[in-house]
């Protein structure tokens, strides 16, 4: 049972491909629906956890579908995100002697997929790569649409490249191995695609009894998932590949999630928990602005609630710190800060002017419980 | 007196602009032909002997314009093209705050123009670039087509990203400072243009009474190596922007002198030079293949010794190394090296299979005296 979902992208269209137990045939599915030939070698780019538990699958597919296949083995975890590792990548594509036509296989979570993504987007000025998320954030969106990069040391993704992959790979039997932890993350860059785009995702969530952990949905809920957040991402990046317009969307709830992230040192909270912060204080935000409904804002509330996310920000973290960081943050144009309020459910509007004492206020909201 | 040569990119066309004085123009260029807008922040990449004679002269030109000015000076030289380099205006694009809209000026020679074009290619995953050649070598060649990167510690450029500058500015002027060395070492690329491209190029130099220093040249006949070498250039990476195909012929000589200057660990040539070198040998080569005429070769090696350019490899350096070398180099397809054989004057092939005995034969003819 396989699921194809196209990503239209005029110069480089591709498909994610979401089939259980896809990994034992990744060799056969990178030769014909990624173009790319057999004889080539391959360099498979993991953490040391996830390759113990999936890389001699991948290998063995691989090399029965005729390529040469490497690893490169980088720590786990969003702060070995850095052109120090992309380094590693690079040695280990000239001790291999990845040529132009070589793949790079990005296997792992959002970490591995960005770094990975990178390192073939500038290793002889754009190799191949393949995405094949293992966490189900990288799944629903780190995975789809060709952002790479790596963070500076005081700003997170501030380094990259747009590649796209020849072919994302999802593998949803992979989600087994997945920590509680993560999976509840990701959840919360599901429920960013019910508000922005898709209500019926968004009401079936709603129905679901449950929203914390895995074993708690059903296979059906799960599938539905999958396939409507990675049709909702590629459709927006079909759309607008470059961020030049309609892209900024999907960045609901990411700038001032970025900005909590990064001044709680990325060890508070990770990624998608970050997220979730970020579009219950954009959605308070969005209220008081007179964007969004009151009942709207409490669905939301209710569907990061039920997922188990945070909710609640450091009582330390000063409102004020976060409005400066927003500055620094990349998605800035001539010092004003771009926000996604949500308008509806399925529906936003960009925002470009907002007021940083209503900010303040919206983050100290979610200070006092 | 400014002559405007186009580069037809059907996604991001520019112009190449050839301005004797333009240098203070530069904000009115950058403003009206680079779609960028007076009140955002530039940053302006240079080492400090070029910063010394024109930054000045830029920094004045870009804020009479509206432009806000910050610089970033980098080491000079090949040995200092590093990731680490790029990592300096990475902190100085995150210190002054540069944004999405904000622009890059390469001020100076290939190296600045690869390092600053790669790190407008990856801060925030690309912001406009300005290439502001003031070599010769960069003007004709490095500054235009969209080739920007750095050095690996065992290779030159494998690591880079393909970023099409905003404008090319090219002002003349900036030759009289260009020491004598540094002059000859373009000519080399020039020749190439007039092996593979332009016959009259390659016949007006044949004319000209000498090719060794700027000041022997006619105003006009400078004028002419600009047009034509530029033209050749836009040209080819007109009909081929990432190297598919067409573009491999700027190759010509290249693959041979980058494995001179790594083996000779890019201290005995600079890299017109090397790729001087590289067109001796590979012209021998094509000879002794048959592809071309003895009486080519010489016209070549003629216009290679009016220039003053080196014509001998370093007996020390073992054939058998360049070979080894060759493999490494990003060229590479499947194994086997592509070589850019002239077929004629203004007219070359692409050759895959060529043994590596007879590579050394030709290598061990330009030892020899």
């Amino acid at each position: 049972m396989e699921t194809v979902i196209p990503v239209h992208l005029p110069q480089h269209p591709y498909q994610i491909s979401i089939c259980p137990g896809g990994l034992r045939q990744i060799g056969l599915l990178m030769a014909e629906r990624a173009a790319l030939t057999p004889g080539q070698r391959v360099l498979v780019v993991a953490n040391p956890n996830v390759f113990r538990y999936y890389g001699d699958a991948v290998a063995a597919a691989l090399t029965q579908a005729g390529f040469s296949v490497f690893d490169c083995l980088l720590p786990a975890g969003e702060r070995y995100k850095t052109l120090k590792s992309v380094q590693k990548i690079y040695d280990a594509a000239l001790a291999h002697r990845l040529e132009r036509g070589s793949a790079i296989v990005a296997l792992g979570g959002g970490v591995i997929g960005d770094m990975a993504g990178f390192a073939a987007a500038t290793w002889l000025r754009g190799i191949p790569v393949v995405q094949v998320p293992t966490s189900l954030l990288a799944m629903v969106d780190a995975a789809i649409g060709g952002k790479t990069g790596v963070n500076h040391p005081q700003g997170k993704n501030l380094i990259g490249a747009f590649h796209q992959p020849r072919l994302v790979l999802i593998d949803p039997e992979t989600l087994q191995t997945l920590p509680k932890r993560e999976f509840r993350a990701a959840i919360a860059e599901v429920i960013k695609y019910g508000v922005i785009w898709d209500v019926e995702l968004f009401e079936q969530l709603e129905a679901a009894p449950r929203l914390d952990q895995l074993r708690s949905l059903s296979p059906e809920l799960l599938l539905e998932i999958l396939v409507r957040s990675c049709r909702a991402k590629a459709e927006v990046v079909g759309k607008d590949e470059r961020e030049a317009g309609l892209r900024a969307i999907l960045n609901y709830g990411h700038t001032i999630g970025h900005a909590i992230e990064a001044l709680t040192h990325y060890r508070v909270f990770n990624h998608g928990e970050a997220v979730g912060l970020g579009m219950l204080a954009v959605g308070e935000l969005a209220v008081e602005l007179g964007y969004w409904s009151r009942e709207c804002a409490d669905r939301q509330a209710n569907l990061i609630q039920k997922a188990h996310l945070p909710n609640r920000i450091p009582p330390q973290l000063n409102p004020d710190q976060v409005i400066e960081s927003l500055q620094a943050d990349k998605k800035v144009q001539s010092g004003h800060v771009r926000f996604v309020f949500p308008t509806g459910i399925g529906a936003v509007k960009l925002v470009d002017q907002v007021p940083s004492d209503a900010i303040a206020r919206a983050l100290r909201k979610l200070q006092v419980s």
